[in-house]
């Protein structure tokens, strides 16, 4: 049982995996070890030899540039600013952004200590300032960290010759009025246009 | 990418992750390549070279015959009777039983055309008729099915000479009444006793 209790840890360091459920997983990978267990483990071993970071955007992929920053089909126009790679995955299940992206690796926030320098800040306003970009579109959290975060790169991007958006505030698609909350609301009123 | 989406894809196949929460489990794995990735890989290779199905029992453990039935420190006269793996782990961690086990590797389910010649019924009439083996703890869920599956292997050790007995219904610990199903309830009502 050694060997599948420190699976067990293992999995349960997995974020929505608590011991209950890493428990079940481990039992579920021991139970189909030759489809399961073994093609998991190939699949570990060769993601943690193929990935890299992006020296460019800054998000994770097995190539650098990564595959968007090195398609040249994409918007060399537009830059999404985003706080994390999770972000960046969102948005590209999109499907409707054709631009380019720039991963910040987190968010401002004074109560954990983050400042700009723990931020690729610096980078954004280096490629800002690149003539082919004559858009930045800032995808921050709508939280107090996320606004602060975007605020802050609107002060340093001020010198730069591009246009700054954020995206739309307002009611989710599917989202029903009585259930949202009253901040929400408030910014889809403010933003409302004609139909 | 390819590597990550193929990873993603494996993962959300375990129990109690979901494409999203496996997305959410396969980029905290990559942006923690070093700790976790490496780690988890090589606990999934020894894993899958290292278990074994117990001959005696039908756990799975490491070594044949496991842990528990190569321990000469567990009661050979008792004998629990559970469904599935996951129940012995769950009966182990209470620390209180002193004796052994037997898997059956599911329970009886007309709907789910699993009959006795499915489960390891036939070992479990060759170990109760072992001599040492004085008493089988019937462990199956409380469900229709585990309790068909009890009644049905009461029937098959009619001719051994052991003592069958159940695990006790009635209302958990820390359970609040109003909480609980009318059957708990009543089978809490009729088994009560002194205290």
């Amino acid at each position: 049982m050694r060997e599948i209790d420190h699976l067990i840890q293992l999995l349960a360091r997995l974020p929505g995996l608590g011991p209950r459920s890493a428990r079940r997983a481990a039992l579920h990978l021991v139970k189909n070890a030759d489809t399961l267990i073994t093609p998991l483990a190939r699949a570990l071993s060769e993601t943690a030899a193929a990935i890299r970071v992006c020296a460019t955007c800054g998000t994770i992929d097995t190539t650098d540039p990564c595959a968007i920053c090195g398609d040249p089909e994409r918007d060399r126009a537009m830059l999404c600013v985003v706080e994390d790679i999770a972000d960046l995955w969102a948005l590209e299940r999109t499907g409707v952004y054709a631009g380019r992206y720039h991963v910040l690796g987190g968010r401002l926030s004074a109560l954990d200590g983050i400042g700009p320098e723990d931020l690729n800040i610096a980078g954004l306003v280096a490629r800002a300032g690149d003539t082919a970009v004559r858009e930045v579109i800032l995808a921050t959290n709508l939280t107090v960290d996320g606004q602060t975060t975007a605020h802050y790169i609107i002060e340093r991007l001020a010198d730069c010759d591009v246009k700054i958006t954020k995206l739309a505030h307002g009611v989710p698609v599917g989202g029903e009025l009585d259930y949202l909350d009253d901040g929400t609301l408030t910014a889809a009123l403010r933003a409302r246009r004609t139909p």
